[in-house]
């Protein structure tokens, strides 16, 4: 182990990357210079800022010009303390562990590379002796992993729902409360500023993903890595799905859900899975993810003795991402003077990954059908033929002009919400349903989230 | 510093009390033993339970009988974390502080004990080279201890508004939601179990304002003890105040306010305070605090980087706090293990606690004043000299027969919101408004919060 005596000797750190987090980070390291020094017990020194390109004008930064650098790899030769701010898996990754193998603790916010190569790091911050952390990787300025993996380490968490890309729930705020449809919203989301030009990583669920496997690994004490979460984004989310949200008096969200289930195998023997997924579903308005609006964050904790708990903020943001990323470099400078480390990994548990199949969900599936005796039968039996159970059914006559149906037949809309069945079950009813030749259209299909 | 070798020898655990909170830790303990292990590195051992009086008939207790006694003192001196769920000064405290000389890390949920001698405690523990938690003693399951002292370290708060009692909460929710008075609430809440049969120190706010001093002390690196708290109760709050706040769109909530104020001082240098306080105010129910319904508690928090945060669960009940407990307990057991001990007190920043008078508030003033020409004019000088600028007012004219007046006289119904002035000035300016000749009656007066 290794420790440093608390003597008054500044603990060096060394910042990768200089974009918006990255200037957030190195301004408060400034200007909160004595407040960290007298939290850490020893001075933070700001030793070097590594570039991508030099000559960019950063004077509105209040760091001596000469800190910054493009030779990364030496940069972190030199430093107690590493914070990656790159973000992708290459060069941070190498750069993370030539660190740690110079004896320097990393504090990251990086989603991408601890959802893939988690493991892989923490093994090298345990073979150094340092400390790994990444707060800032979930929800930005939103405490949660911490208290996951601290102040939740005596229970046993059951359930993590988060709405934790800040993208996605801007434009579905949008469409909620506007009516637009996705690519108006997205439109309007990437015109101030809450959506980049390319949307692909927030829309289609993959930054979420990420954040899940995260979430999961923490929460369940089970390794899992981003490629193992269920992804489904929000681009076929459409204007009628979301009114029929409203119809039920719940609201769309992208969710990521890590859930641990405990099913009975086919030997008839309990058997621990997790499930880990990432895709839009209704939640009830009335449920405190229900209310969380525009571009913020938040994540729904349910354990076993605690009970329901929810952590509510900004998820992205130069500021509070580096509030975040700063606590972060608070605990590991002070375990430098302290001595100690924070948590290792912990994967003891080894929970199997379950296949989107055999998660547990509820579907809320809307179908036009022909208005004729019969009808309802025919769907029932759809949904008990891959038993699944209905927990309600509500039947609405739509008339053949309204319908704009040239024949001029009436017809009739059905709005089926399901009781909690396996997702493969729930899939197969859809396909069985859409197969009817009573069955015009299968018009929405949605999870439900949250009772 | 003490550290042991990371060998198989399990980490002794003696539990001070056996009530709700004692029974959920110890039935925890022994339930969840091999998760323990896992997460800490080593297994506990629970060695011992305190209780007042020996022979109680505990067999729901999955716990060996022979580890009950009735000799606190002796236990205190065998074992690594003493876990303090007795509650009150003493013998807390002497307990705490024998098992600190004797080796012990501590955990505490002892709020009050927390609020009137942390200060010594802390010393204790830093004397002895070992931990003291105490995530338990506010807002129960809700981790927000370590969140506000550990990551927001590296971050400003500027203040922390907190829903910390859940009794006083349910009350309110219920004069809300049922138009009933205070008395009647809480004989509903006594009936079910919400409220204590004598509910002083829930309803005058004496729980709340040791939370405040806890919460405070953490985010602003200062002392602050319980009774440099202001408090006021909810027994005042009536249902004509609860009315009130409706017809703004508010609620009434008893608030936990550390609030970090830059004033001008005599000499016109700027001076950074701290103002703590608890008190009934009006809050908008479009506010993440305003949905915070019956008996669970919020902390909402405002830091410079990370903005707006909120941190929301059960405040209270057995395994909700035993949950916070054993999230302590892992922690001071981790630190046994690995080495390294969590932070010490912070109290570098030593800024000074502001008398009620100079915090900033917002009245909301309701008046039953005589309907003639003059009295507005009237009633806004007696707030203009006492500097107190009006944001809104709003005028209905009351028939003499409706008011009940025996005179037949019409009257009117003022209602006032303030802009944010100090509060003595605003209780200056409520007294001198009772004075008017054309006042008949000064019929509520709210703080407001919460924009």
């Amino acid at each position: 182990m290794q420790q440093e005596q608390a003597s008054g000797a500044p603990l060096r750190v060394a910042l990768l990357g200089c974009g918006v987090v990255g200037s957030s980070v190195a301004r408060m390291l400034v200007e909160h210079r004595d407040d960290l020094a007298a939290r850490v017990g020893r001075p933070l020194e700001l030793v070097g800022i590594a570039v991508r390109r030099a000559g960019r004008d950063r004077s509105d930064l209040p760091v001596d010009p000469s800190l910054f650098t493009t030779d990364a790899a030496e940069l972190v030769t030199r430093a107690d303390v590493v914070v990656e701010v790159i973000g992708g898996i290459e060069p941070a990754r190498s750069l993370i562990e030539s660190a740690m193998k110079h004896g320097a603790s990393v504090v990251s916010a990086n989603k991408a590379l601890l959802a893939e190569a988690g493991p892989a790091l923490y093994a090298a911050a345990a073979e150094h002796g340092v400390d790994l952390y990444y707060e800032a990787a979930v929800a930005g300025a939103i405490p949660i992993l911490r208290p996951i993996r601290e102040s939740l380490a005596g229970d046993e968490v059951r359930k993590v729902i988060g709405i934790v890309n800040g993208t996605t729930n801007y434009v579905l705020d949008k469409m909620d409360t506007t009516g637009q449809g996705f690519a108006e919203a997205v439109e309007q989301a990437q015109a101030l500023g809450y959506a980049e030009a390319d949307p692909t990583a927030d829309v289609e669920g993959f930054d979420a993903a990420a954040k899940a496997a995260i979430l999961a690994s923490l929460a369940f004490h089970t390794r899992v890595s981003g490629d193992q979460v269920y992804r489904e984004g929000i681009t076929e989310v459409s204007a009628a799905d979301v009114q029929a949200a409203r119809e039920m008096d719940c609201v769309v969200k992208l969710l990521a859900i890590c859930e641990r289930t405990d099913t009975t195998g086919p030997d008839g023997q309990p058997t621990a899975g997790v499930s880990v997924r990432v895709h839009p579903a209704m939640i009830p308005r009335s449920h405190p993810l229900g209310g969380v609006r525009d571009a913020f964050n938040a994540v729904f904790v349910e354990a076993d003795a605690a009970g329901q708990l929810m952590f509510y903020g900004k998820g992205a943001g130069g500021d509070p991402t580096a509030s975040a990323v700063l606590g972060d470099v608070v605990a590991v400078a002070r375990h430098r003077v302290g001595g100690g480390h924070g948590p290792g990994e912990s994967a003891y548990a080894d929970l199997p990954v379950l296949a989107m199949g055999q998660a547990l969900t509820r579907y809320h599936i809307s179908l036009d059908v022909a208005d004729r005796p019969g009808v309802l039968a025919q769907v029932a039996t759809a949904f008990a033929q891959n038993h699944v159970s209905i927990e309600t059914v509500r039947q609405q006559i739509v008339d053949g002009d309204d319908a704009g149906d040239a024949g001029g037949a009436t017809r009739a809309h059905l709005v089926v919400v399901t009781h909690s069945a396996p997702d493969a079950a729930l899939a197969a009813t859809v396909e069985a349903l859409a197969e009817l030749d009573t069955v015009r259209e299968v018009t929405s299909v949605m999870r439900v989230e949250g009772d």
